[in-house]
C-alpha cells in the first residue's frame, strides 16, 4: 500500500488543473447565472484530448489509469462542477460503447468521442423506472430489417447537445434483466423529441433533458448484442460512480478552500474567523472529511482498475464522497455566514452543485442497497 | 402545562392560512423564478390586518399573542417563504419603534404599519461587522439641530421598498453599547442610497439591499432616547427569533407534507416509497424533528408574552427549528430523488429558503453563543 | 397553549425530588457496582405511595395527571435510571391490570401496588420473537378448570423480585392478535423458573430475568377476557414509552446539569472549560436537546391524558428523548475527558444507563415504524 | 498510490491475527467480567517478538512499517481491545526512548522490551494539566548528582505492572516547552506510589494508576538530553495517535462483523434481519464508515513511515476512526437490540472499549485544534 501519486498521475492533474483554471474558472458563474450550456468549457476540454481519458490508446484515448483520471475529473469539478457533469455523462456514454460495443462500433466511434468532435448521452432512466430495469418501458422492436425504438427517457445529461446517445430499452419483454439491449441512436434520427433543458437546483450550465423517441433505427444500431443492454449498463455504472466520487471531491475541495481562506481573512471580534475555537472545530471537521473522502475515492478508482468486480467499493466511494461533499458545502455556506448566501461568491453554487451528487446515478440510499446486497452475499 | 390551542389561535391560524393558500402559494413560484419582490402577497396579507399581528390594539394591531402569531408566521412560510421574510422584516423595524420609541412615535407610525400601509425595515447588520455592536461604524453625529448619519449597511431585508428604515447608528463613540442610537429614517431622505437587490440562493422574492447613507436628519428622527439603540435592537432580536423559528417550522412542514403525499403516490419496485422501511424511517424521522421544532417554538412564543427575559428561548427555538428545517428540507430532496433536484416541484426551493434561516437574525453559531452565555451566568 | 407547570405538579416533582434526592441518588453508585438489585430505593418510593402514581383513587393511587407522572419519573431517573426502571416495570403490570383487568381484579390488586406491598412484572418479550406478538410462542391452554401456560420469556424487569406477573400468552393460535390473552401470574406458583439476573450493561440494579412457565394457572388469573391480551399490551406500551421518555430525560438532565457544572469548574489553558467556545457550543446543543426533549415528553403525556389514541405522539417522544438522552450522555463523557471514562465519577454511568432507553419497550426502529404507521395510515 | 498490501504486510498481520484469535479472543471477556491485568495475553504476544513492532532490527525490534504495525495492532484490538491497549502503552513508553533516548539507553533497554521482558508505562498526563505541558507540575530537580523527582501523575496505562516508566516532568520552569525532559524511571524506585487501578467504562483489562512520585533518580535516568522531554512527548504522541486509529479501526472491524453475521442469522417478521431494508442501511453505513476509517489509518500510517512531519495526518486518522468506532458500536448494539444490551455477547464491551479511543492520546476536541492549527499554519 502506497499513497504516493506517481509523477505521471501528478502530470495528468496539472494539466486539467490549467485548463481547468484558465477557461473553466472564468465561465462557471456565467453558466450558472444564465443557464448556458457548458460549451465552450467543454470544448476547451475537448481540444486537450480530456475528453478521451476513460479509453485506451488503441481508441484515441489516452486512459492514464482510474486514480489520475479521478484527479482530473476532481480538477474540473473543482473550477466548475456543471463542465464536469457534462464530460462524465459523456464517459457513460463511451463507456457504454467501449464495454458493450463490438470492435468495429468501437473503431468507428470512439476516436471521434476522444478527439472532442462527438459528444454523447446515456439514456437509461425513465420518467415512471427511475433507473430501475424492471420497470423500463422504453422498448424496440424489430421492424423491416432494423429496430422500431419507442418510449421516452427522462433526466439525460447533454440530451439535445449530444451527437449521439446510448439508448437502454426492452428488446424482449419475457426475458427480465436480459431482455434489455442497447443502441447507438444519431441525434438527428427522424422521431426524436427533446423537452426544453429542465430547470434545476445546481449544474445549471450541464443541461438534462427529457427525450422522446418513436425511430426507426437500423440494424447497426444495435450496440454489441442484443440482451447484453443491462449488464453493460451496471457496468458503465460501476464506473461512472467512482467519476461521480471524484466530482464530489472536487465540489467539496473548493469550498474547504474557499472556506479556510475566508476564515483566515475574515476578522471577527478582534481576531479572525479561523482562531474562534467553534469554526477551527468546523474547519477541522472539513478538512477530515475531505480527506477521507479522497481516499475512498481513490481505493474504488485503483479497484477499477485492477480487472475484477469494484461495485462495492465504488458505491462506498459514491455514497461516502456525495455526503461528506454535502457536508463541507453546508459548513461552507455556515463558515462564510450571509456572505454564503448571496450569490456574489461561488459558495451557494457549490451548495448546489453538490447536492445532485446524492442523487444521480443512483442515490445515497440505492447505494445502500448495493452494498447491503453485497455485504450480504 | 396544556397543549391545547385556543379557539381564538385556532381561529387566526385559519385566517392566515386561507389568505396564504390562496394568494401567496399561487405567487411563490412565480416571485422565486424572476426574482420580482413579494409586492402582491405582502399587500394581500396587509389588506386583512396581518401587517400589525405584533403590535397592541392600542396603535392599530391585533396582536393575538405571541402563539398565534407564530401559527400565522407559518402558515405564510408554508406557502411563501419570501413573503414571510418580508413580513418579519417589517415586524422587526415595527418592534423597534413599539420598544423603542417614543409614544407620539408610536402614534404617528404603528397604525400605518398594521394597516398596511408602510412598509418597514430594520437596519441594522454593517459588511464589516455583522450585527456585532461593538464593530459598528455607521454613525450619527450632532449637525445643525438635528443628526448626520453615515456608513453604510448591508443585506437590509426590503431595503428600496420600505417606506422607512430603523437605522442603528453610534452616536458616541466612546461608550460601546450604550453610544448606540436608533433612528427613523425616510426612504426618500436625501444622501441614501441603495444597491441592486442582491442575487441570494433562496427567498428570492424578498430582496435585501446594500444602503449607503450621507444625510441630514431632523432631531425627530431619533428613536426614542439616545443611547437606547443597543437595548432596542437587542430586545427586538430576541422576539424576530421566536418568527425565524415559526418560519423555519413553516417551511419544513411544508416540505414534510409534499414528502409524505410523494412518498404515498410514487411507486417503486411495486410499492408506494413509502412502505420501503429505508424511505418509512425517513418520513418517521422527519416528522419527529418537526413536531420537536414546533414545541420549542412553540414554548418560546410563551415566553415572549411571559413578560420576562426570553433570549434563552428564543435561541435554543430558532437554533433549533432552523436546523431542523434543513434537515427536514434536505430529507424531502432526497424523497423526492431526481424531482427534487428540478424546479418544477417547490422541494428545491424550500431547500434553498430554509438555508437561510440557519444564518440570518444570527446564525446556529451565534444562537450557541447566546445560550451558552445564558446557561453558565 | 400553556408551558406553566401547575402548582400541584410542581408539588408532585418536588416531593419525588426530595425522596430521590435523598435516597436514591446515595444507593446508585452502590447499586451500579455491586448489582444488588434496587430494593430499599424501591421500597423508598413505596412507602410514599409513588407506586401507585399511575393509578386512581379508586384504586389506591394518586394518580396525579401524566405530566406531573413524567416530572417525577424525571426525578426518580436523574438519581437512579435502574430504580427509575424497576419503577416503570411495575407500571407496566400495574398498567395491565388498570387497562385490561376486570373490577374485581382492579380492587384486589391494585391498592396492594399503589401501596408498595406488591411488585409487578410485565412479561411480554420473548427470545425468539422479541415484542412482535405474531411469533409469540408461550401459550396458555385450558386444562382441568383453568389454564395450562408454557413458554419461555426473557429480559423481564423486576423478574424474580416480582409478587406477580402479567404474563402474556397465546390461548387461540388460530387468532393471529385476538389470540392472545394475559394472565395474573403469582411469583410463587409452581412451575415457574427464573434465571439468574443478566449482566447488562447498564442499569445494573434493575435486574431482567429469563422466566420459564410450566404451570397450571387457575380460571381466575386470567385477566380480564380472553382475546383482550394484545390490545391490553398494546395500550399499555403506549403508557410506557411516555415514561421511558421521561426517564431519558430525567438521565440527560443528570449528564448536562453535572456537565454544566463541571465545564465551570476546570480549568483548562487559563480559562474555564466553558468558556472555550468549542465546548461551550457542546453545552449550547446539550442544553437545545435537553429542552426539546422535554417538551416532546410533556407533549404525549398531555396526549396521554387526553383520552384518545396518542401512539404516534408516544412514539415520537420515546424515539426523540432517548436519541437525545445519547447524545447528551455521550457529549458528557466527552465534556469530561478522561474523567468521564472512570467510575469515580457518574457520567460513564448515565452513559451506558441511557443506552437502554433506545432499545426497551421497543427499538428507535420500532418507533420509527410505529410512526411510519401512523402517518401514512 | 496502490492500495495493495504487500506479502509481507499480509504475513504480519496473519501472524498477529493467529494469536490473538487463539489466546487474546480466549482471554478477553474474562478479563473484562473479573477486571484482571490482561498479563497472560500481553505474553503470548511478547513470546512472538509483537512487544517489538515498533522498533528496528538494531534494537531487536522486526519493524515491520508502519502499515503492516497497524494492521497487527488491528488484529490484537479486534479480539482484546484491552490487551491492544495495554500493548500500545509499551510502544510509547518505547517510542520515548527510541525517539529521546541516547544510544547507550535504546541499546540496554529496548532489546529487553522488545522480547517481552520489559513492559513500558508513559507517565505524561496530570490530574490538573490533563496533557498540556504548560500547566505540568512534576517536577525533576538536581540533587546529590542526580535529579529528585516530585508530582502526580494519572491515567497511566500499565502503572504498577510496568517494569518501567518515562516520566515527563519539568526540570527548568523558567523554559515552558522547552524545560520539560523525561526520565527512565525503574518501578522498583524508593519513593513511587501507585493508587490501585482505576476502575473504567471499559478496557477493564488494561488498567491505569494515579501514581505518586518523591523518588531521587541517577543522573543515568535522565533520558537523552535536557529540554528534549516535550519535543519527544510530541514525536511519541503522533506516532500513538496512528495506533489508537488501528486500535478503533479493529474494534470496529468486530463490532461490524459480528452484526452482520448476527443480522444474516436473526430472522424477524419472516426474513433475516439485514432482509428489512432500515437494517441494510445501517449495515451499509457501517461498511462505509469502516471503509473509510481503515483508509485515513494505513495513509497516517504510511506517513509516519515517510519521514516527514505527519501529525496532521495523525490527528485525522485519530479522529476520524475513533469517531467511527463510536458510530458503529453503537450501531452494532442497535442491530443486536436488546442482545446488544447484556453481556453475553461482546458488543456492549465493544461499545464501550470503543469509548475511550475518542479520549485518550488526545480526546477529539484535541485532535480538532491539532488539525485547525496544522490547516490554518
Amino acid at each position: 500500500m502506497n499513497f504516493e501519486l506517481t509523477a505521471d498521475a501528478v502530470a495528468f492533474q496539472d494539466a486539467a488543473h490549467r485548463v481547468s483554471a484558465e477557461v473553466l474558472k472564468a465561465n462557471a458563474k456565467r453558466y450558472d447565472e444564465t443557464g448556458d450550456f457548458c460549451r465552450e468549457s467543454l470544448d476547451a476540454l475537448g481540444e486537450l484530448g480530456f475528453w478521451g481519458m476513460n479509453l485506451p490508446d488503441a481508441y484515441g484515448g489516452f486512459d492514464p489509469g482510474s486514480i489520475a483520471m479521478s484527479l482530473a475529473v476532481e480538477e474540473v469539478a473543482y473550477h466548475c462542477a456543471a463542465t464536469c457533469s457534462s464530460l462524465t455523462a459523456h464517459f457513460l456514454a463511451t463507456d457504454s460503447v467501449l464495454l458493450g460495443g463490438t470492435e468495429r462500433q468501437k473503431q468507428e466511434l470512439l476516436p471521434l468521442c476522444a478527439s472532442g468532435e462527438k459528444l454523447g448521452a446515456f439514456a437509461l432512466t425513465e420518467p415512471g423506472a427511475g433507473s430501475n430495469p424492471a420497470e423500463m418501458r422504453t422498448k424496440a422492436v424489430r421492424r423491416e430489417g432494423g429496430w422500431h425504438l419507442t418510449g421516452t427517457k427522462h433526466y439525460i445529461t447533454n440530451g439535445a447537445y449530444a451527437d449521439f446517445l446510448v439508448v437502454y430499452a426492452k428488446t424482449d419483454e419475457s426475458q427480465g434483466h436480459k431482455g434489455i439491449s442497447a443502441f447507438l441512436v444519431d441525434r438527428h434520427t427522424p422521431g426524436i423529441q427533446f423537452s426544453s433543458p429542465e430547470k434545476t437546483l445546481g449544474l445549471r450550465g450541464s443541461h438534462i433533458y427529457e427525450i422522446s423517441f418513436d425511430c426507426q433505427l437500423s440494424e447497426a444500431t444495435l450496440l454489441g448484442e442484443e440482451g447484453q443492454g443491462f449488464a453493460t449498463a451496471m457496468a458503465v455504472l460501476d464506473r461512472g460512480r467512482v467519476e461521480v466520487a471524484a466530482m464530489s471531491v472536487g465540489i467539496a475541495r473548493a469550498a474547504y478552500d474557499d472556506s479556510l481562506a475566508w476564515a483566515q481573512e475574515r476578522v471577527v471580534a478582534g481576531k479572525p474567523l479561523c482562531r474562534h475555537q467553534g469554526i477551527q472545530w468546523m474547519l477541522a471537521e472539513m478538512h477530515t472529511q475531505l480527506a477521507a473522502a479522497k481516499l475512498v475515492t481513490y481505493q474504488a478508482a485503483a479497484a477499477r482498475d485492477s480487472g475484477g468486480r469494484f461495485s462495492l467499493e465504488s458505491a462506498v466511494a459514491k455514497l461516502f464522497a456525495s455526503e461528506a461533499a454535502a457536508k463541507i458545502t453546508d459548513s461552507a455556506v455556515q463558515v462564510h455566514g450571509g456572505y454564503g448566501y448571496i450569490c456574489d461568491l461561488p459558495i451557494e453554487r457549490y451548495y448546489r452543485d453538490a447536492r445532485i451528487t446524492r442523487i444521480f446515478e443512483g442515490t445515497s440510499e440505492i447505494q445502500k442497497i448495493i452494498i447491503g446486497r453485497a455485504i450480504t452475499a
